[in-house]
């Protein structure tokens, strides 16, 4: 990598920083701006200065937002009594998507992981509770993933929430999935919670 | 993808721009810098306005470099009387990676390929032919890649620079690879190209 200049070796490392991105595709990535139209590369740039400017955390449910209170937070239509509680904006993003919930979300910032150091007071779950406690909440919805770390703050948080309805989203047999390729954990899963048609 | 905030999603949109990354590496990616310390965003930004202001193409064989001459060009310890004629800087980089060349480059700008438009007046030819006729130059080694494009821009130099001694690189079994996995192509050239021992 010596031979190339500085400002070219700098792009290199700054984008082989990004979760996924080796020397080699920066690599590509950064003489592919060289060669296009001096304005990608500029507007790109200029997008990653505006990104940590103008985006905060919505006061109320801590989704990505560029006032103080979010999009979801801030739209009247909202079932309020309703909060699905995610792990991150992205999820938060998945669901909003598939159109199927009108309620207000909840952004934990992460799942319980204690591995990495991240207990309950490393999520927003003391926030959490004290909305739950100020509004009137008919029910909460854990969206949290269905791996180990999801499951665990499923379960911690059915503790500490009891006394109000506390629900989880269903596992089971994605749509448009072939039985034979789904895995024996999600099996049982789709078998314990089988339904009446 | 509505949910998120404007600065957000115009930041998904550059990302997704470059070669290589879909929809949801450029969110991924997106999120990633929301997550992290301030300054990997603005690093990344700042190196990418510094790429375009302070990189220029060598005014002898075309390198990315930072001043009118590149490293190789202004290395005194090079032998000036070889020329190896690369497709991209990418390339000259593989060669300089693996120290077995201590001539100078010539960066063509690509290879010829009617079918995208590139003729011999896109590539930098004139220039090469140019610097042959300056120079006192001993060897041509061309270097271009050995698909299709590649060879008929060897063949194509080749023709172009009779008179001159005029070499390509070899093709055959790269070191490492095991016989039963090489394509037809590579194997004919590896027995055509075999050497005594």
């Amino acid at each position: 990598m010596d031979l190339y200049p500085k400002p070219v070796l700098r792009l290199i490392q700054s984008f082989s920083r990004l979760p996924g991105i080796g020397k080699k595709t920066a690599e590509r990535l950064t003489l592919h701006l060289l060669h296009t139209k001096k304005n990608e590369a500029e507007t790109l740039a200029n997008d990653l200065l505006e990104l940590r400017k103008n985006i905060r955390l919505c006061s109320h449910c801590f989704a990505l937002s560029e006032n103080s209170r979010c999009k979801v937070c801030s739209d009247p239509n909202r079932d309020t009594s309703l909060i699905c509680v995610v792990e991150n904006p992205s999820d938060m993003n998945a669901i909003e998507k598939a159109r199927a919930f009108s309620g207000l979300y909840h952004v934990l910032g992460g799942a319980l992981s204690p591995i990495d150091g991240i207990g309950p007071d490393e999520l927003r779950i003391k926030e959490l509770i004290l909305r739950i406690k100020q509004k009137n909440i008919r029910e909460v919805i854990i969206a949290t993933s269905t791996n180990v770390e999801g499951e665990a703050t499923a379960s911690y948080l059915a503790e500490r929430l009891k006394g109000i309805k506390v629900t989880r989203i269903a596992s089971g047999i994605p749509i448009g999935g072939d039985l034979k390729f789904v895995d024996q954990l999600t099996m049982q899963k789709a078998i314990k919670g089988r339904y009446g048609v």
